[in-house]
Parts: structure tokens; sequence; C-alpha cells
């Protein structure tokens, strides 16, 4: 079958690699429907994440089932699933306080674990799911075609957005400023209206991505970047916002975002920060809250999914680039150099 | 009249100074009855605060009111009053978040503000508080000699130690680990038990200082250090804690805490981190929650005063050595060198 192989920095194939197959009673096997391009994947690409390679890649997909092992119970064959981006099963101390993400037998798709094995990527055409029944999430029925790109955002991005909004005590009547016009910026202008923000600024200088914003609830737009897109905020809020979401990884948008903060404030951060070492004198001096980390997906999307369902909620926008498998790195290339915010594989 | 002086990293004097007088209408003066020696105090001494000097120094403090400026309405002369550790008018947005230490009219004692002028420190037989109705908190009637430890104690350590447990999110049952066995850290355990936690681990190598931790309620010990500390409250708990104080303001006390602290918990910071730089990865890939800064003391001070009253909180213990404020030298040495964890001053 074909798969998105990541061979070194600046090197990502489409090649043939062996099918994947139930390895544990715990597994499912799916079918691939549609996968997305993270930024992360971007990461590993460019060769930020220190990760062994080559690396089957993809952490964001939704397919059918094909197979299952003999200890799935839930899960069947022929269900429609979205996969989060990390496996786990529901049962450990972490996953029973809502922190799936440090599952104690948990795998991140497409990353090295510990030990030095793998588990593959979804950017293929078949992809070996463990802990199947507490890692997969069942879209009953069959879902319309057009109802895809918003699933799929659901397995990362719309819940990441999300999260993050939650680590920035976003609630009804907040003003929010959102550092980061990414899917993930994005999705957390969905998350924040639909946490029933009153006013939520989104830092962008990209039109297409203002646009969006504004599409998605954003009610100002500041196109001005580090102290003077800071200052900007301030002037535009006359002093900062109680709640401020980090969507980037880089120091220059914490540090924008810290900039934006009130003293007391919260600010969320969900940008992978790679290169990102801070003074904690800058949060000291300011009183400031920093809550963040991977998104724990598994226990987010449940709520989200149903607002998908019913069509409140509508992350599908952030596709804005639709590829055959065949063309992943175009898609990866397109990505990197933000001519598009992120594309769909289709296998 | 008689103050404490620090000229110079090292050169710590008590010496003669012009007596303050009322010079704003919001004024009072306050005659020091006793007044704390603070862990910050010895960073000025050690030069690690980029603060000009000479400075009078002590912030913590308290006293009877001598006389009060025309637009003072609620403090009156005979008062027996706490002061915080910065002054606040009760009025600007950030007070009225409860941020006070924030107050854009606010002031430290015993340091210079961004205009070059100094605001002088109450290590001193007397002392200018501005902003006085919303900076001083008044105890009814007189107090006793033997509640004047436990009331200084309010002015900031206690205070500090309380917030540190709510920026933890300390609450019924909770398990905490707490990181510094100085004064910080010895009323961070009072705060825990107030707040009716279940479990409170505190680090320390100090027989004298787990002592007093243990008689203020911390339910276990752990004397190592570093990597070997962290492992040995991971053992005792079966993993880490979902409540972690850091008291101390080292990077070795951060990275400590974080190595103590569950995936997804919340570490509150209350050390001043004069030199703390940190790789934001260490939190993302925990999914932690920093929370802290500089306590908002006349925010916390009246719940505290009450339970001081009724005598169900006795902070009072961590003054272990008690000087005439013209020992004051002996008394910042004795502490930085820890032969005691807080020396209270006498005028």
């Amino acid at each position: 079958m074909l798969a998105v192989v990541i061979h070194a920095p600046g090197d990502v194939r489409v090649q043939e690699v062996p099918e994947p197959r139930i390895e544990e009673p715990t597994d499912a096997l799916v079918r691939v429907v549609a996968a997305g391009v993270c930024g992360s994947d971007l990461s590993v690409l460019r060769g930020l994440s220190p990760l062994p390679r080559p690396v089957r890649s993809g952490h964001e997909f939704v397919g059918v089932v094909e197979d299952v092992g003999i200890g799935v119970t839930t899960v069947r064959p022929g269900d429609f699933v979205l996969a989060p981006f990390s496996t786990s099963d529901g049962d450990c101390p972490h996953c029973r306080r809502g922190v799936p993400i440090a599952c104690e037998k948990g795998r991140l798709f497409g990353e090295f674990g510990p030990d030095g094995s793998v588990l593959d990527g979804g950017q293929a055409e078949f992809v070996r799911v463990p802990l199947a029944d507490t890692t997969l999430l069942t879209v009953p029925g069959t879902p319309p075609e057009e109802l895809v790109p918003s699933l799929l955002a659901l397995t990362d991005v719309m819940s990441t957005g999300h999260e993050a909004a939650l680590h920035a005590g976003v609630g009804p009547g907040a003003t929010v400023v959102i550092v980061g016009d990414g899917a993930v910026g994005q999705c957390a202008v969905l998350a924040c209206r639909r946490l029933k923000a009153e006013r939520i600024i989104i830092m962008s200088r990209h039109p297409r991505r203002q646009q969006l914003a504004r599409a998605h609830g954003a009610t100002d737009v500041v196109t001005a970047r580090g102290e003077e897109g800071t200052a900007e905020v301030i002037d535009l809020l006359g002093g900062g916002s109680g709640h401020v979401i980090e969507a980037v990884g880089t120091l220059q948008a914490m540090r924008q975002a810290i900039g934006c903060t009130r003293p007391g404030g919260q600010v969320g951060y969900v940008g992978l920060p790679w290169d990102v070492t801070l003074p904690l004198w800058e949060l000291f001096a300011k009183n400031l809250s920093l809550s963040g980390g991977g998104s724990n997906v598994r226990a987010m999307m449940p709520e989200l999914l149903d607002d998908v369902l019913k069509g409140t909620l509508q992350p599908g926008g952030v596709f804005d680039a639709d590829h055959a498998l065949t063309d992943a790195p175009r898609a990866f290339e397109d990505m990197d150099v933000r001519r598009c915010i992120k594309p769909i594989l289709r296998p």
C-alpha cells in the first residue's frame, strides 16, 4: 500500500510499504478516508523534532474500520471513526483524570516511543490503531462527504483550539486575544465563539486568514506583530486581556501573548514550543497563569462531535487545500511556505 | 529616627535618617511595632535585585497609626494596622479584579519606582504609607503582644503561602508537594491544612524546619533534593502530585516542582525567580499549569486575619529570631546563612 514516509529533513516521499495488520487483540485496522497535514509534521520534516527516521507520518485521520482484534468489543468493522493523535487505554490514572495524552499505555501516531519502536502514522491507505475501543471515536451512521473535513479537524486542531480556550479560561462574555492564524488559531476562534466569548481578537497579517477568522467569529483583527502588535492590542482593549491563546510555539509568539495579557490573566499555550526558553520573571512580574500542552483530543472530541453533527460547529474550513495522498510532498511544501493553511490528503 | 538602610551588596546599616512626614492627603504615618526581614531583602543585599541604592529597606511591618492626611477617611490615629508589601488604591481595574499587586498607583515599600523615586521601607521607627485607606488593614482593638508575630506574617509570607496554595489549586482532600522550607514554604503548609488538603509533603533537609512544618500540618517530609528528591516523591505518591508549590525561586527548585507534578497538574510558583530561565517544553510535555507571581497580599489578608484573631491560624512561628532594630545587620546575616528562618525587628 501507499504511505507518506519522512526520510530526512526536507525529504518526504509517498512510497509502497507493507500493509499493517492486527498485532494485538485490542488493535483495529482502519482504512483511511482522509488525513491531515499538521504543523508538527512540518517540525519533523524540518528536523526540529528529534525523531529517528524514516517514519510513516500523520496523526490526524478519519476512516472506516476494516478489521478488529479479538479483544475489541465496541468498535466494529464498517464503523466510521475519528482517531485522536495519541492512543489511550481510558483506564490509567491519567486517562481517568481527563489527561489521555499522558496515558501510561498511550502512543503518538507517526512517532517513535521510548523503547525505539514506532507507531506508524495515518497518512497512508491503512493504519493500525492500538487500544481501539478507547482510542477511536465512532461517528453514528455514515457521515456525508461534505462533513469529512470538519470531522477530520476534530482529530487534532479543533480539539486543540478548544482546549487552548479552556486553558485560557475563556467563558461567556470573555475578551480573548489569539496569537496565531494557522489552523489551531482559526479553530481557537471557533472554540471561543462556541464558549460565548464576547470579543475575539486575532493577530494575523494574512488577508485570507483574517477573512477565515472573521467568518469563524473573530470580532477584531490586529495585523501588527511583536511589540507593535502588543501595543495595538493594549490600546484597542484599554489594557491587556485576561484570556490569551498562544497557538504558534515560537518565543516571539509567546512574548506577544504575554505582552497582551493583563496582570493576573491566563495564557493558554498550545503551540509546540521547540525552541522557547522563557525567563520566568516575565510571567512572575505580571502574575500570569500559563496553562497548556498537547491536547487531550480523546477527551475533547465527544462534545465537539455532537456540535459538528448538529451543524453548529464547522471547523472544516481550515482545510483550504485538497490533495490525493500521492501528492503529499506538494501538500507539505505548500503548507510549509504558507501557500495554504492546512491540506487534506485523500488515499 | 533610626532606619535600616542597604547601601550596597553586603552593606546593610542601621542609621539616623530624616523622619517621614505626610506628603499626600491620602498618606498615613505609621509607628512601626514590628518589621520582618524577607528573603527578597536578602536579594537586594546580595545585589540580585537591580535596585539603585542606598534604600531604606523593609516591606513587612505592623504598627500604630500616628497621623493621617486630610484625605484619609477610614484609618485613624491609634489604629493598629497591617501593611501589605505594596500599596494599592482599591479602585483601578487591577484592584477591582483582585490583583492589587498590579495597582496602577501602587508602589512597593523599600523599592524605587519607574520614575526613580523611592518609597521608603518599614524597617524603621516610622514609615509613610501612601493610599492609606486602601492599603492598610486595621486590626480591631489592641492586639495582645503574643499575636504580633502572626499578624506580621500576614503582611507577606502567610498571604504569599496562601496564594501559592490557591495558585496550585489546593482544596479539600488534595495531595500537595511543597518545594521550599523557608517562611513561605512553612506558611504554605499552614495554608494547605487550612484549605483542608489531606496530604502535605514538604521537601526539607533541615531538622528544625522539618519539625516546624510537621507542627504546621505537614504529613510527610522528603529530605532528598533534585532528581533524587523528585524520584522519592513520585515513589511515595505512586506518581506525581496534582498540586505543587514552588517557594524558593531557583531553577533547581522549579525543576524539582515540575518533576513532582503529575501530567495535567498545577504548579503554584511564588519564589522570586531572579535567574530562572525555563525551556517551555518542560511544561508542555507534561501539560502543566504554572500560576503565580508576587502575592496580592491586600486581597488575601482579610480572611486570614479573621482566622488569626480566632486563633485557628498561627503563622507567627516562622519568626524564630527576635532582634532590636539596631541589631538588623546581625539579623540579616543570620537569615542569609540560614541560622534562622526569619527574624523580627523591633524598633
